[in-house]
């Protein structure tokens, strides 16, 4: 290893890309990819890049703080230690609290750089687990018929068969009737989940799951407030599918909080849900959404096939990526 | 990278090399390291080595079953897939229960040949968190004199100042001796933590710890069997220094297992204990201590300083290797 990896410089480059069709969901909505490129210069002059996407409703940074926290506290933390020593340089960032997405982009950067330096892909440093995985396209807030369109889309042009449905809306209603026209248009081709966003309550979630019963729901992320601690355990000792964390979850510790003392069931954190696109996935194509990169910290949770299924869907289907 | 690092033979290689002194604790003793070296190689001719030393009493396996499962099982999981794609590797090696110290070796062989072939310390590959670590003695059962004197030559001739003293001998209170003995002779100058390989009943543990509250234990290891969960539980409810598991939780899953409904004290598991020295470390010299790979799973939980210091210490040391 003759390369010196020592980071020289780290750039936080801002960037907006409108997206084709705006994204709702029940915590807010998005229009323009309004990103971050973080790059990093090392000493021999490889370049690593990753893309900071903020996510104000789900993680609380926005592209202004993203830039801010990287100039102001991880560049001088990571400039003059290797890129291979990134568990140092995680140490260092860890005294900052949350900013995950600008963590991870920095993260996935030195990463960029030692894959370079030693001629591999990443995912074989990262172990090589595999080399397929399912994606899911995300859709927004709609009428069930419009969302049952895109869906169609989603399939027929890129080969898309799992979809994560945006739930949380007022009254309830709505999003069980798109979830039920969905699974009625496409029967068992497709995989369905739902993303609350914490917008219903927790008696209101509790209602909808048990009409949806019968329609082969794989997860339900986020359905009513974390902060309601009592209401989302009453609801984890009743669900009949496995509850999936996000936002409330995004370190190993917050993981072990939420875990604490609940019932034990499937709940909260499941590691094997589909790989997600991001909001903008419905802005550009396929291959756009490999590049967003805020969802390291669910993606490492969350992408490695061959995924086991939870108890009670009815095909074990082989997972592999859909997206051409 | 043109290196073809797929794994062409994986060999269990037994040897034998007699203890200067055998070790006595209270699940057994030992007095001859019967261990196997592991040896990968691959196409290209990289070899990768790494040694399995069994623990019947700790984890249950011994020479003869490490290289039965090595060459009935993990041999054939390894070879034909790329030393890197060691993620893969390792889903195959979990089909097969338990075997600990095997898959260990296997892991570790496999990053050697990783690291040779990048030409980097495997250190580095890991992250680069830090070049320094405490190192521990193992103190086995003698009379308390004999104790002192073996930790004041380990002292002198290693620089080794924190010690890990078995205890769990019947009555209990032969064990309090010694540590008090510790204590007295060398005062603030040495770490000390006790590790009872499950040889107490929970309330000989308790009664032990309020017996030797004063003598400022860092941790308490396996005091009672674990099979006794109400005991344990109960112990870990009165402890007020921090218990730490070892044969008890050798996965994620048994961690989550003795955790869960646990009082929630600092107990079981605690990840920043110092790297301890196999039970062969009166063996050879301090460098080989660093060769036992069979706590590969406890060194990846515990060898990293520098380490965040539980309170009750007095004074917060700093970590480093002390054996030259």
């Amino acid at each position: 290893m003759s390369t010196d990896l020592t980071v020289a410089s780290v750039e936080a480059i801002p960037f907006a890309i409108p997206y084709v069709k705006p994204l709702a969901f029940a915590s807010g909505s998005v229009s323009v990819a309004e990103h971050v490129l973080v790059r990093v210069t090392t000493t021999d002059g490889l370049v690593g890049i990753a893309e900071a996407p903020p996510r104000p409703f789900t993680y609380g940074e926005t592209q202004a703080s993203i830039m801010a926290v990287v100039d102001s506290l991880f560049a001088p933390a990571a400039v003059g230690t290797s890129a291979l020593h990134r568990e140092a340089i995680h140490a260092r960032l860890r005294r900052t609290v949350g900013n995950p997405t600008a963590k991870a982009a920095l993260d996935m950067a030195l990463w960029d750089i030692v894959g370079q330096a030693f001629d591999v892909p990443v995912t074989e440093l990262l172990g090589g687990f595999g080399d397929r995985m399912r994606v899911s396209h995300m859709l927004g807030f709609a009428d069930p018929a419009a969302m049952v369109d895109e869906a169609a889309r989603m399939r027929e042009v890129y080969g898309i068969s799992t979809f994560k449905v945006k739930v949380g809306r007022d009254p309830y209603r709505l999003d069980v009737a798109v979830c039920r026209a969905l699974r009625e248009a496409f029967g068992e081709e497709v995989e369905l989940y739902v993303d609350g966003n914490r917008g219903w309550s927790a008696s209101d979630s509790a209602r909808a799951l048990r009409e949806m019963a019968d329609l082969d729901l794989l997860y339900a992320e986020e359905l009513c407030p974390a902060d309601d601690v009592l209401g989302r355990r009453w609801l984890a000792g009743q669900s009949t599918i496995p509850l999936v964390a996000d936002e409330s979850a995004t370190t190993p510790g917050e993981v072990t909080r939420e875990l604490l003392g609940a019932p034990r069931t499937p709940s909260a954190s499941r590691p094997r849900a589909p790989a997600s696109p991001t909001p903008s996935g419905s802005c550009s194509s396929a291959r756009a959404w490999a590049s967003t990169s805020s969802w390291a910290t669910r993606s490492t949770a969350r992408s490695a096939p061959p995924a086991p299924w939870p108890s009670g869907r009815r095909t074990p289907r082989r997972a592999g990526a859909r997206a051409s």
